[in-house]
């Protein structure tokens, strides 16, 4: 049966932790939600800050492709970023699935019909989400006092990002995207979700959904032995 | 540790069975991909040969919503069959998650990008897939003798489903989507893969998946327990 067997995923934080406790926090998530996944986590170096635009996610790319490499026989790897940086470039140059928290709650978002208001810590719509979306995402930029993930966690923080969720469901969203891993971080989808009676789509809950589907889907769980 | 506690989940079945494997069969597959579901599968009487145009939807759909009220207070809710029947209106009248294998196989195969093809019993695009992928769907018809689900058990089913998935990579498709939950009941999923290198979604995984997620939505593991 499926549930004794574990299956190994490579998660890679795009920011760089030195506590070992918010090194592992998505992984940790990630293993709850999916029990059949085992994740082993690691940073990239010299960006304490993360990837919270263009030229902080350019930067990180090539960071990312090499951290990759340093996973052992990984069944799958997720780059636990919702800007997916180097999902496409590991897609072309590793044979095993590629998830990024980006396209995978895109992808969840867009079952609940209609437009998305994004809440994230850039100005843009990442490109994972206009692929999903195209028009149909609501955009209102970054809540106030949010920059970067450090900033979710100070006072505020949280107000904010509910704040600005009240106002996309004003403008017309019919569901909230939280394009900022961050946003697991502080685990905040559900307050969200009672403020403002929207269903949230949180990127770490995404990802391992997702990771869970190109798990199931390459390893024959359907010939496998019964219980 | 949220993998002790079991979630209710009632799967419709929309065609006749009288043999309870046949009946259960998604239920069991859904529940070895998402260890923290517990199914039970209630089947709509009177149509053998289930879901396969848009008049049998329509005669579907009032008994799928009755089927629904005969689960005890459940988590969630799957109607198990690609054209999404009676979803719409479960969601309207049920509290609860309502998922659709057609809503949820359209989202997981949204992820890899371009156009998805389809390979169903129907002549026509369902809404899901539609709603979803807009013209970005392949639709070339049916396979060559399969007009239901139960042509696909028979000799040349796998065939001919496996011949359709090649036409629709030569026409662009970058994914195939099976749009009929028979062809989870048949496995096909990875034949179809190995024979033409391209993502296949299975919808029952796909419903699984999607109802995994809405209930660790509404379940807060976050604050659960810890192991």
């Amino acid at each position: 049966m499926l549930i004794n067997k574990k299956y190994k995923v490579g998660i890679i934080r795009v920011a760089s932790f030195e506590d070992p406790k918010m090194l592992n926090l998505h992984g940790e998530l990630i293993e709850k939600y999916m029990p059949f996944i085992e994740t082993e986590s690691l940073c990239i170096e010299d960006q304490p800050e993360g990837v919270h635009d263009l030229v902080s996610k350019a930067v990180a790319v090539p960071k990312i492709l090499e951290t990759a490499k340093k996973f052992k026989s990984p069944d799958a790897i997720i780059v636990s970023c919702a800007d997916d940086p180097g999902v496409p470039e590991l897609m072309e140059i590793m044979d095993i699935p590629i998830i990024g928290a980006g396209s995978s709650a895109a992808a969840m978002a867009k079952r609940y019909g209609g437009s998305t208001g994004i809440i994230g810590i850039t100005d843009y719509v990442s490109e994972a989400f206009l692929k999903v979306f195209g028009d149909k995402v609501i955009n209102l930029g970054k809540p106030d006092g949010i920059n970067c993930t450090i900033d979710l966690m100070k006072k505020g923080g949280r107000e904010s990002v509910i704040k600005k969720a009240g106002e996309l469901k004003k403008a017309g969203a019919s569901s909230i995207s939280l394009t900022c891993t961050g946003m697991s971080t502080i685990g905040v989808a559900e307050e969200i979700e009672k403020a403002v009676g929207l269903p949230v789509v949180d990127p770490v809950l995404a990802e391992a959904v997702c990771a869970g589907f190109e798990i199931l889907r390459n390893n024959k769980v359907v010939n496998s032995e019964e219980k």
